[in-house]
């Protein structure tokens, strides 16, 4: 394996290569040609290639690629196998849409707590997990040593929360708030799911067709 | 203007440009050098003069950007000021929590119709819109032309649904149901939002750390 030469483009399509092998599996089909995962993906082989022979070159020139292997080692980059544990903030409507719809041990998390502000959704159960109140984090976080954060909390109360977090060893989030947690804490992972930004872009293409 | 040439690497850049400039519009700033300007936004200087040429290149030496004229060019491009009209399918609760949070006028979109299949949303308000029975969606498309579709569907329901929709004249999905449009309807615009391939870049981040 080269990971570490992996280029961030290459990083990003690796879900979509992961979810459309996982598909091919489904099917039964064992093994397949960098010409028709290209045809069904609608990339080009020679994309394709590319891509994969950063994973090792799984291919094979006339056998094509064995879709369990690439499957698994896809996988494996990102890694799915071992489960980083995580808590969820906020557990408003976002929050429990979120948590309700996701397989996290499919994505390589495993939810380990839940933490609110409202009185209305502590002691709740959210995806068989108790909300707790906010101001157990720290001693939770102490004992669990939770590495990843969901942040599905208004934006007003991210800054804060965010840095508590990082103190507290978590080394990665999945925001879902309007804050850019990055900006001040270069050093974290965060993956963050923009709405706005993907409706804008939306626009974008529609206006400009 | 030349927005003809923008590659699609600025286009995923611009909503946040418009972000931060609106940011910076709304803390009373009216101008800004490139310098200043990528310290926030956390890029190079060298990439934001890059970028923000492709628009006309505002920037003045010794001057920087006007901030307003800046963030008004940017929601021109992205298609800001005049409304595409749309339609939501599917008001579950992932549905509802779009719905709700989101501005969509500040987006570039208006929100004319709602559609389920469920007789328990069937009747209700979102968003201020009346939620209709699907089987009437043909009726209401072609009475008001959206052209653009909200996908809130399960993955089950999207492939149908969404051919229905380009037969309807709808050319623009925003789309969270796991069912890739674009592979049998190319021609149409799709911006996905797959919370577990974000949530699986995540999982590489921290793992490949």
């Amino acid at each position: 394996m080269k990971e570490q030469r992996i280029s961030s483009s290459v990083i990003k399509r690796l879900p979509r290569y992961y979810r459309f092998l996982g598909e091919l599996k489904k099917q039964g089909i064992t093994r397949i040609s960098s010409g028709e995962l290209a045809a069904r993906m609608k990339l080009t082989a020679s994309q394709i290639r590319q891509d994969l022979n950063n994973f090792g070159g799984f291919g094979q020139q006339g056998y094509g690629y064995n879709v369990e292997m690439l499957y698994d080692e896809i996988g494996e980059i990102l890694g799915l196998s071992s489960l980083t544990s995580a808590v969820m903030l906020g557990i408003g409507k976002l929050g429990v849409v979120v948590a309700e719809n996701m397989d996290f041990k499919k994505q390589g998390f495993k939810l380990v707590g839940a933490f609110d502000v409202s009185e209305e959704v502590i002691g709740k159960t959210v995806a068989g997990i108790k909300v707790q109140n906010l101001s157990e984090l720290e001693v939770f976080c102490k004992k669990h040593k939770p590495k990843a954060a969901f942040m599905c909390v208004p934006s007003s109360a991210a800054p804060e929360l965010a840095e508590k977090l990082i103190e507290l060893g978590v080394v990665g989030f999945w925001n879902f708030s309007h804050y850019d947690i990055r900006l001040k804490h270069p050093d974290v992972f965060v993956e963050n799911v923009h709405f706005g930004d993907s409706l804008m872009r939306l626009s974008y293409k529609i206006k400009n067709s």
